[in-house]
């Protein structure tokens, strides 16, 4: 049985003030990230359907020119090619998945 | 944008003493469930790829006849078609995610 503990997970700093662990199946990849207050995530888009989730804190998530304040229990879906960015309100967790995998992230 | 609110969705109990809430991408459907203490997940199958989050809490999966206490932090890729069952040990928390969309849960 495939089983992982984000414990024991190799935590990689992608952006400063990030930490993320990433989980690849054959089609989906699940990233686990926390983001440092005030850190910002640059404007990006990739053809992967991306769900968000935020487990705590808040995020302003914008996509495709619309900004939205996300908190726990926000799940936003990102279609494939949607250019979205964001920064961090606070510490927070944030859970996304993606399909395809993210070879990049691999 | 897409943006849900997990308290707003409408729960189901789809099996007795769970809570269930869904989001459904184009290409991916996360689950939000809940279990009481002592539910079993009947075994069964499905096309789909399924990575299991535990969230909070203590659930014994089994996959392909192996079984595996799992608490949080514990991640499991499931392989389409793999039969799996389980049993919540404690109240627990687990966010599944699939691909491709679960249109059975729509």
């Amino acid at each position: 049985m495939n089983v992982f503990d984000l414990s024991e997970l190799e935590s990689r700093e992608l952006l400063e003030g990030t930490e993320a662990r990433f989980v690849h199946g054959e089609r989906m990849t699940v990233a686990y990230w926390r983001f440092e207050p005030g850190v910002p995530l640059p404007e990006h888009a990739h053809p992967h359907e991306q769900v968000t989730n935020v487990m705590s804190g808040e995020f302003d998530l914008t996509v495709e020119g619309e900004t939205r304040r996300l908190g726990p229990g926000s799940v936003v879906v990102i279609p494939p090619d949607a250019r979205h960015a964001g920064r961090a309100v606070t510490d927070c967790r944030i859970i996304d998945v993606f399909h395809p995998v993210r070879e990049d992230y691999r």
